[in-house]
């Protein structure tokens, strides 16, 4: 199992990630049959390809990210963090509650995303 | 499936009576059926009876909660709160990361409880 800094570390470069980095460097932390349910309810993405694909929408975007609070339990994390998106004048901020498993490496086995769209605010 | 609504005043009451209510309090917003892991990764306990023990334990502490976010996806919900206990002068603050699903009338059929007793303040 990994340890409790293991699974601490990679929470911070996810969200590090998905707040400045690519889209390869968010899939990088997940296990290659890695499963993806964002937001929770949704059809899981499933493996390295499709978690891809996710991601690569956002790439584009000017975006920043802060975690916010990290409970590690077993193998399992939960965490809230922030991701702010820009378009010009307009931002949209999100702070979603993430759940995830880790294998032994400390590699993502499983993501899922606890927000609604009410949960978006502009501004 | 329970209303986005129903789901949060379900989690505010619950957050409540853990803070201020008696075991029985915080049983009656269980499914007679329903599956309690606190901390994620030991033995869950199933049903009514077993629940009910787990929360005997906290009924004659001193104690007070918050609720801090909470957020709604699907059938399910993860929020983020404080529990404070009192024995006389030391005080332990322990926030959980909790995730629930619910069923159609907004009971819990299953709480994760996200902490690990590193996360536990004394004061």
């Amino acid at each position: 199992m990994a340890s409790a800094d293991d699974i601490r570390d990679t929470v911070r470069r996810y969200v590090e990630a998905v707040g400045s980095g690519t889209a390869a460097d968010i899939v990088a932390l997940y296990r290659e049959d890695a499963t993806v349910e964002d937001p929770v309810g949704s059809e899981p993405h499933v493996g390295h390809a499709a978690i891809r694909k996710f991601y690569d929408v956002i790439e584009p975007l000017e975006r920043s990210s802060e975690l916010f609070t990290v409970r590690v339990a077993g193998d399992s994390a939960a965490f809230s963090f922030r991701i702010v998106t820009r378009f010009g004048e307009q931002s949209f901020t999100l702070d979603p509650i993430d759940v995830m498993t880790f294998d032994e490496n400390g590699l993502i086995s499983s993501m899922r995303a606890f927000w609604s769209p009410d949960d978006m605010v502009t501004g």
